[in-house]
């Protein structure tokens, strides 16, 4: 684990910049101790100039317009930039020089984020969102047995496939073996935990696929993972499979799911992630149908959020600033090779 | 446990009625081994004349409109009755003579009514049917951080409250469990589960909803919890709890459910059984307008059916049966008086 001993050797205070956050000012109390504070919101153009060339630390949720490049180079202490992002293919690689360390937040998010990826595969396996629609539009009527049987899946036996097996596919998985699940897990990192069939490289991938009763998409996205999921992947899946994405909508090939889900009523994909719209964010309103598609579940990115509401967004992150601080090894580094 | 063994002292096969199910023949092919079997669907009334008196046990799920009085009055040689529904509330207790032994299917739906009991408060809890619902109408914007901690709930170290705690309520625990969740347990029977606190009478109901962030109904219909959630039970309620039913509608006051549902926007009722209609069966389309209002889920009883496609429900049943056909102690013995 990389550590960032220089710090300890200054004899001022650390200055650490919060250039954007969710979480509320109390939750930076703790670093008062270590640090002096700066919000970007708070400092006019003028205060700006005369800070920003001190600061050697960031911490930022999301990349804020306003630190823009000039401002960026204004930072020349600038260290380490902590993110409050799980996922930092959002960051501005291209603004930072590359002696700056970044940590992303991963881990942060993992139990919030498990919990609603299976919030969602039951959702959509146990066809709750589409019953309660039926109802309310008054078109439902008595399903037959073998047809109900195709639309509520009991999952004790079944497979889960979790593509990404970081802090929120660990989460998944043991939350899926408590409901009596297999679990498959495609991931970069070697897998220690007893009744997970660990998978890698793209043949494992494919053998995930074909096997799993639902998917769970937990990975970042980074370079190796944008489109993952394309046309080939999604005819490997079953046909009645249910495909959760809780990683970030460019994991899936926008086209690719439309075609699937509109040529296999039976397989359902449910998706808490957008695709970017032409402005760069995440858009709720794709320019493809899916909204009508009677096999579609989609809710407004809010698994992640929900770790910001419960505290452990602030509390990962402050504790990443607290080891640099106090020169302690750093969790999460980034690598920038895997997103630029 | 009470056991039948007059049968095995008869020299002649045991004669079974399927009056109606919702299996497949051929789970019933265990028991040819101990019993000639006869559909009611298949016999004119002239083999029903001839057959009826010599049936000495039933298997039906449900109670068909053709069992009537006068057919029911024939079988004089009855002595057990085998339902195919955990819930008996539906069986024509006036037309079953008292020494006729009547055993329900309890314990054979309670895996597959447990996960679905906790994908409807997984799908309350996170708002994921109403934020779907929202997208679908465009009528979505993304939503500030305090508003989202209200409409996404995260259940780790959340308290769930169960009412009625037999099969499909320890199943439920037990998923409960794994999601971090405090348990609180009201039912008639004692409690040996770890990590779960039991509670009796009404103080001990009271209690329960005052204190769970989520409750769920897994109580059988009887004389005793008919109308057990009334407005002075929903008023206990935290104002923004999830009360998600797997029991039967009339456990639960349809007007004082509704006019909580008004008055709180943030408490979710999640229901997947419904409210007898003027005919006697379960309507889903209720007379009063839940299927308008936000904070309501309801599916079309999927959560039982379920277990019919699963095989668990047949298996309960040949099992019981089979007891019966060997002089073996009985499960599920149905003390009238709860019902009549």
């Amino acid at each position: 684990m990389l550590c960032l001993k220089g710090f300890q050797m200054r004899k001022s205070r650390a200055k650490l910049l919060v250039a954007q956050t969710a979480n509320r000012r109390e939750d930076f109390e703790p670093l008062k101790r270590y640090a002096d504070i700066y919000w970007l919101d708070d400092m006019d153009e003028q205060e700006q100039a005369r800070v920003l060339p001190l600061i050697d630390c960031v911490y930022s949720h999301g990349w804020p317009k306003a630190l823009d490049h000039g401002k960026v180079s204004k930072m020349r202490s600038l260290r380490f930039f902590q993110a409050g992002n799980a996922g930092v293919n959002g960051m501005r690689f291209d603004l930072l020089d590359k002696k700056v360390v970044l940590c992303s937040n991963a881990g942060s998010y993992s139990e919030e984020v498990a919990e609603f990826a299976i919030g969602l595969m039951l959702a959509a396996g146990k066809s709750i969102v589409k019953f309660d629609r039926q109802l309310r539009t008054g078109v439902y009527s008595r399903q037959r047995l073998d047809d109900l049987g195709r639309q509520v899946t009991f999952f004790k036996g079944k497979t889960l496939g979790i593509v990404g097996y970081g802090g929120i596919g660990r989460s998944t998985a043991r939350l899926a073996k408590t409901l009596g699940m297999r679990v498959m897990a495609f991931g970069r990192h070697p897998v220690r935990d007893s009744g997970v069939e660990a998978l890698r490289g793209k043949a494992g991938l494919m053998r995930l696929l074909r096997k799993s009763d639902a998917v769970i998409l937990a990975v970042p996205l980074t370079n190796a993972t944008k489109g993952l999921i394309g046309k080939e992947e999604l005819a490997a899946m079953m046909p009645g499979a249910i495909l959760v994405n809780v990683a970030r909508g460019e994991v899936v090939q926008k086209e690719a799911v439309y075609d699937r889900l509109v040529r296999n009523p039976a397989f359902v994909y449910a998706t808490d992630v957008w695709w970017p719209d032409l402005t760069g964010g995440e858009s709720f309103s794709p320019d493809l149908p899916f909204l009508e598609l009677e096999n579609f579940i989609g809710t407004p990115h809010s698994s992640g959020p929900n770790a910001i509401v419960t505290g452990s967004v602030a509390k990962g992150a402050v504790e990443n600033l607290m080891r640099y601080f106090k020169g302690r090894p750093l969790r999460n580094v980034v690598d920038r090779s895997e997103y630029v």
